[in-house]
């Protein structure tokens, strides 16, 4: 039997995070039975994110220009660059407002057991742009698990010889954390960097 | 500021059953970082769908073909009539495969408070259906809520009369359930309708 319009919309649906089986039908409906305010709106959404949106050659943000808009302003410090793992990493730290560099987005983190590599992800690119010169400080904002750190050592190691000082976000107790629901690795670095009130 | 495409599309997505404004960020870097494979198959997907799919004129099931295909199958019961509230209600029904007649959707329950009344569902078109004749029992199968069953009795009022016997779906303890946790209201309707073994 052939797959009807239906099925393949809710098995395309149910490709996306967050959306299982039984989501992506209830989605599917709903896009269905509103045709004109919703699933028309998103098809062309989509497509055209397909056709404007594409990876920034300096800095590998999602945008619909290339230079991207936060390498493209030039209110921003040429001086600082922001190393993430993901696009979505970006996006979070821009939300706060309170990083007024240059990014460079990494596509991922080194992961043996993946096969992810170096050469899989932009640190070379970052090397070079670091190496160009007018970079002082590099943030390394990986995240903090196994992989996440190792990348950020990879990269600091890449970075020694460079005129660039390598930084790391802090790690400390969250906003909110009560102590006797942290681990012991968090508590750990929240004593070692403690600081003066 | 333009909203950018970037954002136009979180915002549709975010429209979504299940998907709030974090994931549905989530759900567009996922989309524009596979272009390829699941953004364009997606939008390709949403408008095949938006073109082909179109609701069922005796029925009001949404299916690519008018008559759809249950409607259409020679080799279902014209005798039998199953009354559902959304379509969602009738892919339920399908997937067991224990339901052989054909199906009624209303597209809704009664609800005073949402201001929906007996013309804003199919519920005249329902009656025409019976009137015709060939129809010997209408199932109710509304939700257990105290709109749907307010939908099932005036249903049931508004086909009496005609030939049809009008049944509804039985009420008891659910596969799976203890009857600890059950509500007060299924474990009175499970001992009312007790059966012998």
């Amino acid at each position: 039997m052939a797959v009807s319009e239906i099925d393949r919309l809710v098995q395309m649906l149910a490709k996306l995070p967050g959306l299982g089986p039984r989501s992506a039908r209830r989605a599917a409906l709903f896009l269905l039975t509103r045709k004109e305010a919703v699933l028309e709106p998103l098809a062309d959404a989509l497509a055209r994110a397909a056709q404007t949106v594409r990876t920034c050659s300096t800095c590998h943000n999602l945008d619909t220009s290339d230079p991207c808009a936060v390498c493209a302003n030039p209110q921003r410090d040429d001086a600082t660059i922001c190393v993430v793992e993901q696009v979505a990493d970006l996006w979070a730290i821009e939300r706060t407002g309170s990083f007024k560099g240059r990014y460079h987005v990494l596509g991922g983190v080194l992961s043996p057991l993946d096969g992810v590599g170096p050469d899989d992800l932009a640190i070379s690119d970052l090397v070079e742009r670091v190496k160009a010169g007018v970079i002082t400080e590099v943030v390394l904002a990986t995240s903090a698990t196994v992989d996440g750190r190792t990348t950020a050592h990879y990269i600091a190691d890449r970075l020694v010889g460079t005129q660039a000082e390598v930084t790391a976000l802090a790690r400390g107790i969250p906003v909110g954390g009560e102590l006797d629901y942290l681990d012991d690795g968090t508590l750990v670095s929240a004593l070692k960097d403690r600081r003066a009130v």
